[in-house]
């Protein structure tokens, strides 16, 4: 019995699990040693998550035993980022004739899956999200799992009730979940595209826009054209995939997107990581480029870029130094109360300092209002106001 | 005999070192083993730097024998910044009733000492510098030296022919030293800031400028309106002293100096460290707010900030794209043709790759042009424009 009330250890079948993987025994002992095979909590205790990538298993992948045996459900693969989009299609798909165009939506990537009878949501990193298995288990029903329990739905949750990615540039009412991939539990191997759109559609999933196929030659023309599209109506961007799902998939990004992050992450510019603001700004300066923009173009830029870090930066200095707390307002909808206290005790457990609001009924659901308080930027702007020094 | 044929080993009395600086002997062996106590090599190889701060001992320390005993040259210590002027001056020096203030020039920080009967001038990290080295001797001559061997001179290299920082801004032919320090050795204890300039004039150095001294009431404002004037000819920003040297002097720094600092470090986007973008945007957000901006003045300081950052930046990838390698232009200017081949070497040694033109006689000196290379980011951009992904 564990010291905490709500974890018993389970013993993972080492010799068994070492087997299953094709990994050395004494490799899978240090890696639960070394805490990057790490143990779920409470109801999900026996569900084991990879912290870090491990010989071919991705980060966020998810190992368990069911009826004996072991099944692994695969991390999410990292997407790699065109920067200039001309010459990365044609550089990554020379062996294709075309190339297919979805929609990268923002929102928060997560995998749902069978897990001995349960559907789970799972998070990239692995962990199993309460809130987003709850809408799961809502949106999507026990069909689809019942019918294919090897499968494992990836798809993006987005909406204005995402407490991690709130957004309302979607028309959504409250969160949908967006099919953008069906893979197989343990190999990973994910359906083709036209397949994966077509299982989809039979039970009724919401799926991310499908905008077309396009030849090789014409592709970096018509990417161009959807993406100033998308970018009109804030949307985030696209992904570029191989058909037959052999290539990697490829993602490009709209200015816009780019500069709404920036206006997230400056209103708490001291608790963002450092890369993410480089790394939009640097995608600002390549488009530029590829794009082969006018005088009064790049100055309009120049301007969006400027006005996305400061705006919000001195309205987060403003506020504290009035005194009041800078916040990050998200919310979530439920159907049941119980969510609404582990999904609390997951954030905690996470390390996010959060204040959860009284539940509020609306139609058959509750909505909860979450302040996720950014204690960095607060802290810091508020020493600076008392004349501390950087 | 060491391998490499130009360093001998020179063994530190380690019992001695230990008993001079009040440090337990197995503390400064573990300094020397950890490589935290580094030695010098070549001419000045009898030198041993801290390449940290250890105690109260600061990072850039210098410490060495003479005659049988040591001697400490101590790290210039870290002047912290104010983000809000007015708080930063009332918190910070609400124990004395004025402030000096001085200009905090745009160069590089150099400590110049006697040791054993040689000028020698030292970088901020204790390394000796070659070319400063050279400059000091000729600007400074020996007869402070001579007079004071126990003290340190403190000051800026300023000027075009400066490799690390060259600047036309101070109408500078050359290079010049202009002192802001006065320190003994051992104690690094300051002069007076008064008589610092007193003692600096009677031997004829060039001195950073002095604004003036002010009360505590009117100094945020005397300051804001200096560094207003200073920004209109792009200098720098100015260092807040109390004229006893007993607290800290603090710094602050004008708008458009942040702003060519972003330039030339966006020209360099993959080679610069994050921290140092972040670091000059967060004083925009802080300044404006406490200029309290009207709207077209915020507008302004938006358009300069996203200019400073992608236009360099895209000219960058525009060169690379058309097969230019990119390029850190600076130069040094020589009495002695044998300080060029030192500086080579010593850049070497800290890993700067850069190829230096064939000297020019100009008048009775070389000058050199050097070409740093920074090979992150033209490798960076040049796989980018064949279309390799992020």
């Amino acid at each position: 019995m564990n010291a905490r009330s709500d974890t018993v250890d389970i013993e993972l079948d080492i010799e068994g699990a070492a087997e299953y993987l094709n990994l050395p025994r004494s490799r899978l002992k240090g890696l639960l040693d070394r805490r990057i095979l790490l143990q779920n909590w409470g109801e999900y205790q026996q569900l084991f998550r990879f912290d870090k990538s491990v010989s071919k298993i991705e980060h966020g992948s998810v190992l368990y035993q069911k009826d004996g045996s072991f099944e692994l459900i695969r991390g999410f693969p990292k997407i790699q980022r065109a920067m200039l989009l001309g010459p990365a299609l044609e550089n990554h798909f020379s062996k294709i004739k075309t190339v297919a165009v979805e929609e990268k939506m923002n929102g928060y990537n997560v995998r749902v899956a069978d897990i001995g009878g349960k559907i789970v949501a799972f998070t990239r990193g692995g962990l199993v999200c309460p809130y987003s298995t709850e809408r799961a288990r809502h949106l999507l029903g026990r069909d689809f799992f019942d019918d294919h329990p090897d499968l494992v739905l990836c798809g993006e949750m987005a909406g204005p009730d995402n407490p991690y990615v709130p957004k309302d540039i979607y028309g959504i009412g409250s969160l949908d979940f967006f099919v953008f991939d069906i893979r197989h539990k343990g190999s990973g191997t994910p359906y083709l595209l036209h397949e994966r759109r077509k299982l989809a559609e039979e039970y009724g999933f919401n799926q991310i826009t499908f905008f077309g196929e396009f030849s090789l030659d014409n592709a970096p023309d018509e990417i161009a054209s959807i993406i100033r599209e998308l970018g009109k109506i804030q949307h985030e961007g696209v992904v570029i995939k191989d058909p037959m799902m052999k290539l990697n998939p490829i993602k490009y990004t709209c200015s816009q997107s780019n500069c709404a992050d920036l206006r997230h992450a400056f209103k708490f510019y001291n608790d963002i990581g450092r890369d993410y603001f480089f790394s939009r700004v640097v995608r600002e300066g390549f488009q530029s480029v590829e794009w082969n923009e006018s005088e009064a173009e790049l100055q309009k830029r120049c301007l969006q870029l400027g006005e996305s870090i400061l705006r919000p930066m001195i309205e987060s200095i403003k506020q504290v130094r009035d005194g009041t707390r800078i916040a990050d307002d998200v919310q979530i909808r439920v159907k049941d109360l119980g969510t609404v206290s582990t999904y609390q005790d997951y954030l905690r457990r996470l390390g996010v300092d959060a204040v959860f609001g009284e539940p509020e009924i609306v139609g058959d659901e509750y909505l909860v209002k979450i302040k996720k308080l950014n204690q960095s930027t607060n802290d810091k702007t508020e020493s600076m106001c008392k004349g501390e020094l950087w």
